[in-house]
């Protein structure tokens, strides 16, 4: 064995989550998935790493850029997953049409970009996502958005979330009325994808190259109707079809949405960086929360093109570690409360007695501990028990043992209690607020 | 874009995984975790990708051979986890005798090994682990069994459950005193993790060849003491002065574990596949089950070697792929129980109707879904519902949201009762099991 001098460190970009995070974050994930559920939806999982033909060309010029790709032992070329909604329309796509639609799937998994870390961007992190697949109504987008909507709600950032919503073919009806190549499209969408990232001006400059000043003025003046009603963007589109009808579209998804009570806001140049989405595109935000907590929309083409029977499917995702963060900075949680028992010993002899008392409680369900460490004086052993924030304290010493009534100190209130052995359970489950 | 005509599998070795194993899989996770935090331990999670320097000949011949290592774009040599020891005592090193000891982390997460697949061995695989760091008491490697233990009985396999116990330290005694350099040691105790798996006389020809046919011999002598009590070892390490305290320190350990009523076999020839073991070494068996379903041990100087102050610790891992796999085959969940409300709607002007109302089911906690495929009749709709094991569907039409009494039909019993809107959530909450 070696000797490793310098501490190694995690890599660039990636994390170690301590127990205080992880406790925000499971509890991020529980709300999230009851909410999941609530729905009807059911939990799948796919592989972390995908064949790289998976994601070519059909994820945008950003994510593709972006991956991490490698050539494993046997020679192919794979890639950790960037997002997961490609390895579940795969996976659909592998059914052949066995299943019931519509199917509604839901995952719970990190991803991986290779990209410059930033503030809460990290090139691993963890997403929840639904997938809706085998259903066009416009109810089945909105439900779809409301799943963004009550996610918020059940990790207490209801009030101020909101809702940007678009039918992306509102543009894209545009683009192909131009006759803009579908590669040319990419590229502008890649651009309007920057809005309100960086400055206007240079988004226009970007365009403008690729389509033209005009028709580039044209567009960007969708980005002028936020927040108005769909009605007020009619005039804008009814030149060109495809958008008309996208539009249409979005209208009845606009009062779905409105209709169980979501605050939300039309965003007509809201298009979202991934390629495959060919309706309803919508992100989730949170007042004074500068990015989307989430977002998705709709991929109808998708399955057909991983070989499947042409169905379509409407999806979100929601940044896991941007929540947890929100949750985190507004301290809705609260300070965490004592919890259990720690047993300490008077003596080295009795650690295979306190071993064997926490492991009685923990069958009872309750949360306990004992001294590990030895070598430690009772005060020590208190200290610790204290510093760590179990609520009781057992001192179990020869006599205690003997005469079978132990001594039980409550870290919170400090005061002492004698208990017999037969009563122990019973007090300790009728001062404990959490049983396992 | 372009068209994918043949579909895209997952990698061999990968693995889709759907919904009824995926519920499966977290009730097995969440009885694990509950066995964790019971005893005290906290959750971390540590990166996915590791520089490749973490492993390097701290984990032993097998597993480095078959990692999933590249290059980043950065020109960095990475690795995809293959375990999670390394990483946890590596950000344990990295908060530099900050925490109190001991430090009691779990982890549950996915690993990758490039092996060739076969059952049960996938390339991508789940572990639920914990660490116990800034403890060397005999007390402590128990209290590591005892969780191994203690999962078993908590997912239902207790009854045939036993754990194989041993001291990595007898065998390097014996090495050490024969004077078998350290990497010769490391392909002996990979010749002896063989042991069970391929024949005897092919380990031990394996191992005559590295110290020779009478060592050899000596060694794979104390295979035959599989099962005896740790007492009846002493005449064979008595000439072996390490042996002989590692012999010592598991016969503390094997009482301490027998104590709380742990069935445990000692098995004299267990080493474990890895470098980094100074100590206890174990294995979590269950009857019929052809291999472990999990194991762990002692490794008092890995944290020193990562850059960190001198710290003994024990750890144990979990196959939960495998848990899951014995628990589904002994069918110990039982069948699957209806459950929530299915809303069918009698025409399609209805269906933003019955999103209101499932969104308002689902704020009361009861699980619910609409029609949201579009373009079927009534009885297609209750046919969907009862396929997907919904236990109610409300039929809604026009004049039930007039009247605002609902037809709602129990597909378990077959009874229809007609409920009053007020009444509609208390009817269901009074029927239904569980609650999100």
């Amino acid at each position: 064995m070696t000797r490793t001098l310098m501490p190694i460190r995690t890599l660039r970009g990636f994390r170690d989550l301590l127990p205080d995070y992880m406790e925000d974050f499971r509890w991020v994930e529980s709300r999230v998935r009851s909410v999941f559920e609530r729905a009807g939806y059911r939990e799948v999982l796919t592989p972390t790493v995908e064949p790289f033909e998976l994601y070519e060309e059909k994820e945008g010029e950003q994510v593709e850029q972006s991956m991490f790709v490698f050539e494993d032992k046997g020679g192919r070329r794979v890639a950790l997953r960037p997002e997961l909604t490609a390895s579940v329309a795969r996976l659909f796509a592998s059914t052949m049409g066995e299943l019931k639609l519509p199917v509604k799937w839901y995952y719970v998994a990190n991803m991986f970009r290779y990209e410059e870390p930033q503030k809460m961007r990290y090139r691993e992190f963890w997403q929840a996502g639904a997938e809706l697949i085998g259903a066009s109504t416009p109810e089945s987008d909105a439900e779809i958005v409301a799943l963004g909507w009550d996610s918020m709600r059940e990790v207490g950032l209801g009030d101020g979330a909101f809702i940007r919503l678009n039918n992306v073919m509102i543009v894209r009806g545009m683009l192909d009325s131009w006759g803009v190549p579908r590669d040319v499209q990419e590229r502008v969408l890649t651009w309007m994808d920057k809005l309100g990232k960086v400055s206007e001006s240079e988004v226009e400059a970007g365009i403008s190259e690729l389509i033209g000043r005009d028709r580039t003025r044209e567009l960007l003046g969708l980005a002028e109707l936020e927040g108005k009603d769909p009605s007020e963007l009619e005039s804008l589109v009814e030149r060109y079809p495809k958008s008309r009808e996208a539009l249409e579209n979005l209208e009845l998804v606009y009062e779905a949405v409105k209709a169980v009570g979501i605050r939300v806001r039309i965003t007509p140049a809201l298009v979202r960086g991934l390629a495959y989405y060919t309706g309803t595109v919508f992100e989730v935000f949170v007042e004074n929360v500068p990015y989307a907590l989430g977002g998705g929309g709709r991929y109808d083409n998708l399955i057909a093109e991983y070989g499947g029977p042409s169905t379509p499917a409407t999806g979100l995702s929601l940044g896991l570690d941007r929540i947890v963060e929100a949750v985190r900075e507004r301290g809705i949680r609260g300070p965490r409360s004592r919890d259990g028992v720690y047993i300490a010993v008077v003596s080295e002899d009795l650690r295979v007695r306190a071993f064997a008392l926490a492991q009685r409680l923990r069958y009872e369900g309750i949360r306990s501990d004992f001294e590990l460490r030895g070598g430690r004086s009772l005060s020590k052993q208190a200290e610790y028990a204290d510093k760590l924030g179990w609520r009781f304290v057992i001192f179990l010493g020869r006599r205690e043992v003997e005469k079978g009534v132990y001594v039980v100190k409550d870290l919170e209130s400090w005061e002492q209690h004698e208990v017999p052995e037969a009563e122990l359970v019973n007090f300790l489950k009728s001062k404990l607020t959490s049983s396992l």
